[in-house]
């Protein structure tokens, strides 16, 4: 079998999550997220955020999770403010505003939004005196790793903050990769760092581990009211809530999560000095699981078929952007054989 | 353990789809639903269904199928007709309306529309003269088994097609339950003359068999455009599709849905049997999974942590209405052990 | 011409307002509610209502004001309760619904809400173990007059009043004939009263005077945040918001609303007298401008095309109930001449 | 009392349209769009766009005009292009988002869309194999004139009418200004020709000598199925219809629209000649009633106070953005006043 490197979620469940998953088959459990295992991975999810009193939920997508949070936490009048990149403005169908929220979009750079800019927007919407007819900033949502693998700095994140504590904006990160940034070696803050700083977050488990599932972490006070009815609202309530809640408390006993995150991380540096031993040219300089690279058609040609990758977009006459995404389940050996292609 | 009856969906999944989930977990598969189970399973659902060109999709759970059902086949200006007990009605925390559609409930009969009923309602609604001021009825949503157990004959089934063919209505039903249904003694109607009968309707997962997910058929002619990108936009995607694929092969590979369903039913009757020789009251004389007993207070305090069941409505002084629910995995064992204690 | 008596929205403006529209109609004046007009309105009107930091706003319709108020006060994840004949969940093409939100319809008493039958809703609600699934209950919506004609006594809107407090609801009263129930002989409540008894209200212009325009009227604390940026999401600004302003503040000068309305519900007793009189029978008792009749099939075809009336329902075999509403604008003549047919 | 250049809704109805409401005003008429003015107007109004077949209703703003247009027209999957600085995208307080659909913006040229910018976007986006987790172009927006009174001529028209046709797109035009561009010296372009080339548009009458008031125009068979509902469930419809209606029928009487619109151009054609001779810099060359000026921040205050207009955009250190609009009311004596503070 040819090694797939175009996306990070053709696998199934680490080893271990589907061990649990197996051993806890046989149980009665409550529902609706009331089982016992999701209370344990909730317990354990707090602990390693640092934040003993947060309101954890299980949701079983990204899409899904980013909606739901969204659109509880903002007011009628209010829209939520991304980079222009962000996976809500381009990948999600729409998903945000079919809850009749407006998506600003501001610039970005390598897929991050600027603090500076952010804070430049803000100040001019409220010295706008048409901001009545225009729609309210009321959060501020930043993927980690970004949609182009690349993560924010602790000061970044920090002055963010700042911005968002200044017009009393909500802080929402899509942690969707949360893993393979936190484990990267360019990171330069923790879990606990990173949860201190956001309102509301969510650890990504489909892309890390599990074969579905999200952990949406609340700050206690910045939590919706009656999130769970809103859960169900909007569809996203399983009824045997343990399918999610067995696979986080598997990732997050012994540290699994970010072990596992490791692998991908470093995986991702080994194909990144491939890539540059060998001359290619880097689209970005993503520290994270997703590798953007530079094809020339020739080159492009001469790989499809032969090894798993994914076109990403055209840069230019006669080039091509395409990622390789490694992932926990990345093996040396689907390097080595990247290797010999390249 | 005592044994709890209070629902459907406590339990785990049957022992041969968590084999296969077991089986596949390493492969490297397609996503958003291009797995080869997934596609493995929708043709053995069509083929079950008698319906060779039906498009399937898998949804993770039932008010998220409801949601996505409903609102990608109405019309702005339509809403959704539903005996008033339905579950869209009572039980999904206003996931139609939160779509933006109104739900017209219409007197119920043990759970059930009645098609007189129904088309008087549209012979006055469309003799009305204040109609464009109102909501235009686009889709009559049905349960089968209905939220109190029971099921529509096939003669019932086939006037609600008439009406819904008179008055060009699109009719959708709700099979959570679909298997008890179907394989109980009252039933007189195959899943293919069901299936023919209904514009769309789903097959539910979470409920016979399976750790989530719901199978929605759509006639070819019938189906959504674009329902892809529905889905996508209703967060009610699952980037690894094959987590219900996967479920599905299983379930539809030697009838297996129906021959475990088969024993959620056989029990049904054993319960009420059991029930009936005790000398209890029921609440409805229900045929399927959900069996609805009369119990008085002195009885319901005396059972209370005895036998899990669920305490559905009051029934007048002293008096409460409770849900006993067998299911794919009830055993003699447990039937007995309620035996003892009635 | 012969006198129309279908409703009461056939007639153009009263004079004095149109009056008010030609004189103010040279000055340039402030747009999206800031004229000088409407900020007089406005302060009439908190002054007739005893409210002195009301805020005040004008929207141009009926429909529009339920929908802006309704979808404004409520979060996410409550509907509204109202009369099952209540305009929003009868005649208003599911505006509601299109917002996002539930309704919740009791049973009606001649168009009225019970406070007893209400209290015992909410009582079951928050015992039931399952209410996190449904609906919250976030306000309640009654209209005065109702659709029936008939009107609350303070006593029973104090009653409606205090379940709310003891709930925590918002309590919206739909006033688009306000004044024809507070100037009817069996009202016994003021308007002051009325005023503080709800939350927020809307006085009808559109029925009572006006060409368009109603004046929704919240206490201070109870104003939705950012209700100007809603109404303008909601599409019901008026760019040149003195066309409302101006009719407000000739309609609240020297009591012309009450002293109009007051011919109103004069006229619909005289109407009332004159079906009893010619032994018409009544299908309800109403005290306010909306008169139902009971007729039989003969009468029926006999008066129609000879004077203006609307058919509401059917009343069995041979029977109809229709309706002769009156307004400020009826007029003795047209009563004597109706006098002359029945 | 000074001039006021801020906008072009500060002032009143028309002479003639006022005189007609005065007229009408005892009438006793049909309602909700029925009434025989509305009908009268909505004659003329097919006469002088060149479509005796075309759906014309009337909507009492242009907010309200556009959301319900574009939510009517269309499918939950798709979303609205529009240029970057287009109405709904800056000015209406996110509420075509509220109706559930994304705005995508394309970059403006003066407030325009190019159509090989369109054409570009669409050919991308067709060829994304992503482009069923995105937004489906389902409409182009335009607005003529743009909001920044600039005009596009028939060429651009019929380029973007092409691009529209090869991709299945429908062509919306808002015309709240529509009569200060087809009245303008720089118009290379009849009304006839222009609605031939839109699926829809909007006569705006607010701003053209109406109180309140537009008027919609669908080529037959691009009206949305019972778009009469739509209105109403957008709580769009006004009761006495005749208020807008009565006011078009006066408008579209004797080419009184066109020909009070020209003052509005040729005032403006007045204001830039006057800028120009003075040695203002015009930010943007605009043919319409809106003139945009360059003021240094002396000027700026130096003015301020002594003529109204309206404060636009900061263009740099010591330099705003301002806007002076002339309307159908704009006199002689105005600019002759202007001149001489300028």
């Amino acid at each position: 079998m040819i090694p797939d490197f175009s996306c990070d979620y053709k696998n199934g469940a680490h080893p271990a999550v589907l061990k649990k998953l197996v051993e806890t088959n046989g149980e009665i459990l409550n529902t609706y997220g009331f089982d016992k295992y999701s209370a344990e991975a909730k317990e354990k999810i707090r602990e390693a955020c640092g934040l003993p009193d947060a309101e954890v939920f299980f949701i079983s997508g990204g899409t899904q999770t980013n909606m739901t949070v969204i659109s509880s936490v903002l007011r009628s009048y209010q829209g939520v403010i991304c980079a222009s990149t962000g996976h809500i403005n381009c990948h999600e169908s729409g998903a945000v505003e079919a809850t009749g929220h407006k998506i600003i979009p501001l610039p970005h750079h390598e897929g991050k939004l600027d603090a500076d800019e952010l804070s430049a927007y803000l100040s001019d919407f409220y010295k706008n005196e048409s901001r009545d007819h225009m729609v309210f900033p009321g959060m501020v949502y930043i993927s980690y790793p970004t949609e182009y693998g690349t993560i924010y700095t602790k000061d970044e994140l920090t002055k963010l903050r700042r911005v968002c504590d200044e017009y009393g904006l909500y802080l929402f990160l899509d942690g969707a990769r949360l893993g393979y940034g936190l484990t990267c070696g360019a990171c330069d803050i923790t879990l606990k760092e990173l949860a201190a700083l956001c309102d509301a977050f969510y650890i990504g488990g489909t892309k890390v581990g599990a074969l579905c599932g999200e952990a949406v972490v609340f700050h206690k006070d910045k939590t919706p009211e009656h999130f769970i009815t809103l859960i169900k609202r909007g569809g996203a309530m399983l009824a045997k809530s343990r399918v999610v809640g067995v696979q986080f408390s598997a990732l997050f006993t012994d540290d699994l999560y970010f072990r596992i995150a490791k692998n991908g991380a470093d995986k991702a540096e080994e194909l990144k000095a491939l890539f540059i031993k060998k001359g290619y040219e880097l689209f970005i300089d993503s520290p994270t699981n997703q590798q953007f690279v530079i094809l020339d058609d020739e080159t492009l040609q001469r790989l499809e078929g032969k090894v798993g990758f994914e076109v990403w977009e055209r840069a230019g006459k006669n080039r091509t952007v395409v990622r390789f995404a490694s992932s926990w389940s990345t093996t040396e050996e689907e390097i080595e054989y990247l290797s010999c292609l390249l």
